[in-house]
């Protein structure tokens, strides 16, 4: 019934990291650290690997740096099997340092790009590759892409050591028939590398459309608790718990961690279905504008909203 | 890009309405009846037509009933081409009048049954075929039939006047594969009937299940504004009018009475995505341990709910 193959990524820390600048207490992220690792969850994603001369650490919390030690300190005395792994936003790379694979905790580096930027991401993969990490390319924005560049970006991770290539739904703007199209497209062009799946949830379709890229045989998958990430946040950890059947895996920890941590959490930050999100999906716009108008006292003028997106793309 | 055949039905009155015994203000319904208008929706149902020696007056508000005079009351000077709908529980079939249809403001009868009750439900439907109205049938807990008994309820509708029949995933239990599975197999053995789908939220799966009702050819579905129902509740019918690309829709006045009456009202009354209910719907379960749940003091408790629901289980 379930599928050994699929590997599933959570990134609770590093999607939901864009709402609040990355900063999450230490006794939160070893709450989830613990409770993925008793659930029996692959991966988690702690962060971004960022740089400081680009970003301040002023401005951000520890989770947009994921630094080695920083890491060390959380998992420290947790009996896990679970693996690590951290993004990096391959176009905005300048100091970075990365240790070899063996001297540090993570286990993966996952490539954030554009297509346009491809060039630069698969120099950071090789860099990654050649340290002993996993690596991934989540290539964004993909609805907007004319497909002759995004198969020439293909072509090129093709002959890349990439060991994972995401269909990434940015804007939540992909229905089942999209997903299907591009997963095949992937692995079309992705002969002996795996496919992976990263949704978001503008539309109500971020579980839906992880189970059609599963079904299309996408093998990494990902999800956060209680769909926390940027906007309407991601696809539901819990869901896709359901609907593997992995035997390995135990859901009880995870609905502890929500009703502990996440339930709270809702009441200070917003993420999930709202309006101006869905609106934002439906145009496949990014959701920049959104999230900007949920900051003003208009944030509940829907029809004013839409209305306003619509013209800008007429 | 869309399908002309394709007919939507709001369901916001009739299924919202089990979260607060059908009482609802006229300005709100009337609001709705506006709005829905408007926006170029095929049909609008109102609520129930219950029989009151059952349902005594004094526990529920009018669209438990959804008398002929209390709807005209509503539409009373609105202009409007949508078709009125009503469903009737058609295993508690009493002392219930049906005018002829020429002589009412109701276009179509829904007779909402399970499997073991087909032969009232085909009497319920001839009944009121014969008056003048349109009729569907929408058997509900289909999860949890025998197949063999499912199919001889198709067959004997097959031979019946009905003229829609649903497939209604009311625990909200589905994936897409299921839903793939029945609508073929509801086609299969109700040649010349329509088929159309009412999906629940339970595991936020009720658009995507819609979208593959309609990708097989379910014609008829149902949405509810911003997703209101019993529980977790229904189909975004904002989301569906995004997908389904008919121009004569019209989303700002659908977007404008969720702004003004659904949020409001989502303080007062709860539904959509929550635990409990995701948990009943993996379980494939009915939501009504969920929802009473949602009425203790351990209302967020989830995990502890979980590990009892699925103690019932073993």
């Amino acid at each position: 019934m379930f599928r050994e193959q699929i590997k599933v990524l959570d990134c609770t820390i590093r999607d939901g990291g864009l709402i609040n600048n990355h900063y999450f207490t230490d006794d939160f992220v070893r709450a989830v650290y613990e409770a993925l690792s008793r659930s029996g969850i692959d991966y988690m994603e702690f962060g971004y690997r960022s740089s400081r001369e680009l970003y301040p650490p002023k401005d951000f919390g520890a989770w947009k740096y994921c630094d080695d030690e920083m890491i060390k300190k959380i998992i420290d005395g947790i009996e896990s099997n679970i693996k690590i792994s951290v993004m990096v936003d391959s176009y905005r790379v300048k100091e970075q340092v990365f240790a070899p694979a063996d001297e540090s905790p993570i286990d993966m580096f996952r490539a954030a790009t554009y297509v346009k930027y491809m060039d630069s991401a698969i120099e950071l993969i090789k860099k990654c590759h050649d340290l002993g990490y996993e690596t991934t390319c989540n290539i964004m924005a993909i609805s907007r892409e004319m497909e002759p560049d995004l198969v020439e970006a293909l072509d090129q991770l093709a002959k890349s050591p990439v060991d994972v290539v995401y269909v990434v739904d940015s804007f939540g703007a992909m229905y089942c028939e999209q997903v299907e199209y591009l997963i095949k497209l992937y692995r079309e062009h992705l002969p002996g590398k795996e496919v992976g799946i990263h949704c978001h949830n503008q539309q109500q379709l971020a579980f839906a459309n992880t189970i059609e890229g599963i079904i299309h045989n996408a093998n990494y998958v990902d999800g956060s608790l209680y769909g926390i990430g940027r906007g309407p946040g991601n696809c539901c950890l819990e869901l896709l718990m359901g609907f593997l059947k992995n035997p390995k895996f135990n859901l009880t920890p995870i609905l502890k961690v929500i009703q502990d941590y996440m339930i709270p959490m809702g009441k200070e930050i917003e993420w999930g279905y709202l309006i101006p999100y869905m609106v934002t999906g439906i145009l496949n716009e990014h959701p920049r504008t959104a999230i900007a108008y949920r900051q003003t006292e208009d944030r509940d003028k829907y029809a004013e909203f839409y209305e306003k997106m619509r013209e800008t793309q007429e």
